[in-house]
């Protein structure tokens, strides 16, 4: 009994995992370019052949950095409502 | 101490803080247009007038959708490593 006391104690106070309702504190990236420090990403709207590009912002794409619409499943999961950022050009 | 103990094992099972250890199964926009279901964003790259644009994908940015920075706070506080996507034009 005092083990699952203690146990429970260090969960309700453990950072990763009291930093609030509202994801504030966690990664938002579980899978992407971890070895990198950072991923960003660069368009030339030169090299853009298409009339409309959408970016993923939600970092659960399975084509990031293009959106797949993942963020549907994300945002009925966690109740969120995040959703891609979309470049068009004219195509003559 | 039972009601202490029940608070800490309803804490320790509960979905909004037990989704594993990466951020998966927790909402990425904390704050930014909640009373929108899904927050999709759009660039007009004829609307375009500078060399150089970028899209915050932290969501913790003050001028969101661009990115200000910020995804470097929300990287060092939580060992994340997103960054922005950067649209580029040449401006002649
Ligand atoms: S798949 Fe991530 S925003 Fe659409
Ligand atoms: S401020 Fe969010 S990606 Fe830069």
């Amino acid at each position: 009994t005092i083990a699952i006391i203690f146990y429970s104690l260090i969960r309700l106070f453990h950072p990763s995992v009291d930093k609030g309702p509202k994801g504030k504190g966690h990664p938002i990236n579980p899978s992407i370019r971890k070895e990198c420090p950072k991923v960003v990403d660069v368009l030339d709207v030169e090299d853009l052949n298409k009339e409309k590009v959408s970016y993923c912002r939600c970092w659960k794409s399975k084509k990031f950095p293009l959106c797949d619409g993942s963020h549907n499943a994300h945002n009925e999961e966690t109740g969120d409502n995040v959703g891609p950022v979309v470049i068009r050009k004219k195509i003559n």
